[in-house]
Parts: C-alpha cells; sequence; structure tokens
C-alpha cells in the first residue's frame, strides 16, 4: 500500500508517519519509484505498536527506538529479545527516597521467591528492574510502620502467577516471533493501567458486598 | 508526646510537620501552654499517611487534602466514606483522545459485570471512576486493532476478584473505622505499584520457564 492507504488505515497522519520514519520508528517502505514507496502489513503493525507506545503509553521517542531496537534484533535468542524489550519499557514509578530497609525485604523477597518455587525470578533479581521495583515498593510500605513482614505478599504472588500464564498463552496466539513481542510490549503498556482498573472496580464491588452500596445511582443510571 | 517527639518517632522534620499542620493536613495537637502542643498516637499514623501520599504517591496537597476530609467526615456511613476518599485519589492514567470504541466496549463491559455477578460494580458504574478508567483503556486497545471482545478481559477479572476479597480481609484486620479507611488508601497508593512490579516478575519468571533463562545472571550474583 501507498504512504495514504498507510495513513488511512492506521488514523495516522502522513506528517506523523514520516516523522516517525525519520527517527526510524517506521522502517522504510518498498522504494518504487523516486517518490513512492510501498507498505506492507508489517508496517500498519508497527505504526499501531509505535502510536500506544507514544499515544497511549507517553514513552519518550529515544525509548520507544530502543525498546524497537530489541524487537528488531534477530540475533537475540526469544527469551533475550522478549526480556531486553521489555526491560527497556519505562520501569514502575520508585519512591524517590534511599531507605534503611532495603537489605532485610530484599532478603524477604529471596526467600519469598524460594518459597514460591520461582527459581528463575530469583537467578534473575540481580539484573530485573521489576525485582528492583518490588522490593523499593515494599521497603517504603515497611518505612511507614506497615507490612511487618513479607507474608501477606505470597497469595498475592500465587494470583499474579496465574495472570502470568494467562498473559504468556495470550501472546502465544500470535504466529511469528516478532507479533510476539510487539504484543508483550502492547500488553504491558495498555493492559497494566485497564488491570489497575479493574482491580480497583473489584475493591468496589467487594467492599459494596459486605458493607453495601456506597450510594444509590443517580436517578439516571441505567 | 511534643512536636520533637512527633518528628523522631515518624523520620518527619519538625518544620514539614509545622508545614502539613498550617495546610490541615494533621488536625491540631492539645494545647498545653502558649508555644507548645501534646500529640497523640493517632497525629503520628495520620503523619505516615501523609507522608505516603506526599512522598511515596507524589499526590498534590489539596488532593490529600479532600482525601482526609473525607476520611475524617463522621457523618458519612462507612461505604460511603470508603468510596468518598478513594475515589478523590488520583485514578489510573487514561488515554488522552477520545475514541469511536468507547460505546460498544462500554456495552460490553456491562455485560461482563453482568456475567461476573458484580452487580454492585455495575449499578455504580455511573458514578466509579475506575469503571471509566477500564472501559478507555479498553477502547485504546480495541483501536490499536486488539482485543476483538472483551472476553479475554474475564478470567483476569476473576483473579483480580480473589485479590479484592485479600484486599479488604487485610484492611479488616484494622481496629478502628478511621485505621481500615487509612489503610485501603495506603493500600492503593503503596500496594499498586508493588503489585505492578509481582505482575511482571510473575511474566519474566513464566517466560523463563517456558523459554528458559533469558541469559545468565552476571558471575558476582548472590
Amino acid at each position: 500500500m501507498r504512504l495514504a492507504e498507510l495513513s488511512g488505515r492506521s488514523g495516522v497522519s502522513t506528517a506523523t508517519i514520516k516523522f516517525y520514519l525519520r527517527e526510524g520508528l517506521l522502517p522504510p517502505g518498498r522504494q518504487v519509484n523516486a517518490s513512492n514507496a510501498e507498505y506492507g502489513e508489517e508496517h500498519l503493525r508497527r505504526l499501531r505498536l509505535v502510536r500506544a507506545m507514544i499515544q497511549v503509553g507517553r514513552i519518550p521517542v529515544a525509548t520507544v527506538r530502543e525498546v524497537l531496537g530489541h524487537v528488531d534484533d534477530d540475533s537475540l535468542g526469544r527469551s533475550f529479545r522478549l526480556g531486553a524489550a521489555m526491560w527497556a519499557l519505562p520501569q514502575v514509578p520508585e519512591p524517590d527516597q534511599e531507605d534503611e530497609h532495603l537489605d532485610s525485604v530484599r532478603e524477604e523477597v529471596d526467600s519469598l521467591l524460594d518459597h514460591l518455587g520461582w527459581s528463575n525470578a530469583l537467578a534473575l533479581r540481580t539484573v530485573s528492574p521489576s525485582y528492583r521495583s518490588l522490593v523499593l515498593a515494599l521497603a517504603a510500605f515497611r518505612r511507614l510502620g506497615y507490612g511487618e513482614n513479607t507474608d501477606i505478599v505470597a497469595p498475592y504472588a500465587r494470583l499474579m502467577q496465574q495472570m502470568a500464564v494467562l498473559d504468556v498463552d495470550f501472546m502465544e496466539n500470535h504466529p511469528t516471533e516478532a507479533e510476539r513481542v510487539e504484543f508483550a510490549i502492547l500488553g504491558t503498556v495498555l493492559m497494566e493501567p485497564a488491570l489497575t482498573a479493574l482491580h480497583r472496580l473489584a475493591q468496589e464491588e467487594e467492599t459494596a458486598r459486605r458493607y453495601g452500596l456506597a450510594h444509590e445511582p443517580p436517578p439516571d443510571a441505567g
């Protein structure tokens, strides 16, 4: 397809597509003559991914370029390609303060991972930004006098394990390696806000079941 | 206790405590003479909550004041007090674009909630910011050509339901009504980043189980 069709099908303006091409976020099309190039389905797919990261995830262009560099690196094995792309994404926001509880929380998290049988997460702990974010978040809890021990984390971790099985199953529904990595990125950028909203909604449902509805819905509801 | 002790036990400077007092984020102590006031355990607890919201959650002072106003409003019933405080918190980040899929996604979410038996969430849907965030996040997914239907959300919702039962159980471990509402706020501000990190860690564990470790840990890994 030509640039105009790519723009029409993706809903992204031709000016923005040209910007993405210049910035290397979209691979060049196949040049058919001096002023026209031909684009394929893979361009459409990539355009969606770039749009999701920039417009929905509000991820900076330089970070998007880095993530895509890992997606496109055929020299990497599957796990490393996926891991490198995911770890290049912006991380979970972290408390901005150093913490006196870090060492003890780290030890407890390690023993929790061991207890859960998450041996891979344990092996990756010195390099995984997710491990780091978890330790920092739990240390902040501890510093405020809550969460005497990390035992309360175990039941949540078991539920997250089931969630991760769903995630990877859905990822595997995609036929090619590139599509799978792209889906994993989209899943993180788009699904995390959806899951947080779903969690809050479930809390509202659960508290309303125990204590009654907060208030009657307004008369125009429904 | 006096101001100095409150500062020592909370780790918050006296200047910051005075600022919180002036801003109405902390109730005044009991005045013992012209220049000294006496503070209690409830001041210490409130100070922790304020600190968590401002320093860890990076929530603006005006929003903190609004949240606390609901926490302290004895005229409200339990559910409404909890709901008002939670809904005054900053919401899940939303895509900044209007969406042509909103109506159809909203219908599908309603039918999902009905199918799940979340009748309270359904009754609250016109007023709940969490409902709104969920619909917007799923619409963004749809707009990018993913998530043909919201069926894939159902198994996640069931896991979130189990998580909400854990959340509310932990909340109920706190003896007083004020402490419960405070814990619910802290849980949202501090636990959501921890849960997101835990989810990513579970994904790393699951992909490593299926495809092998991304790479060997560095030699200094413990």
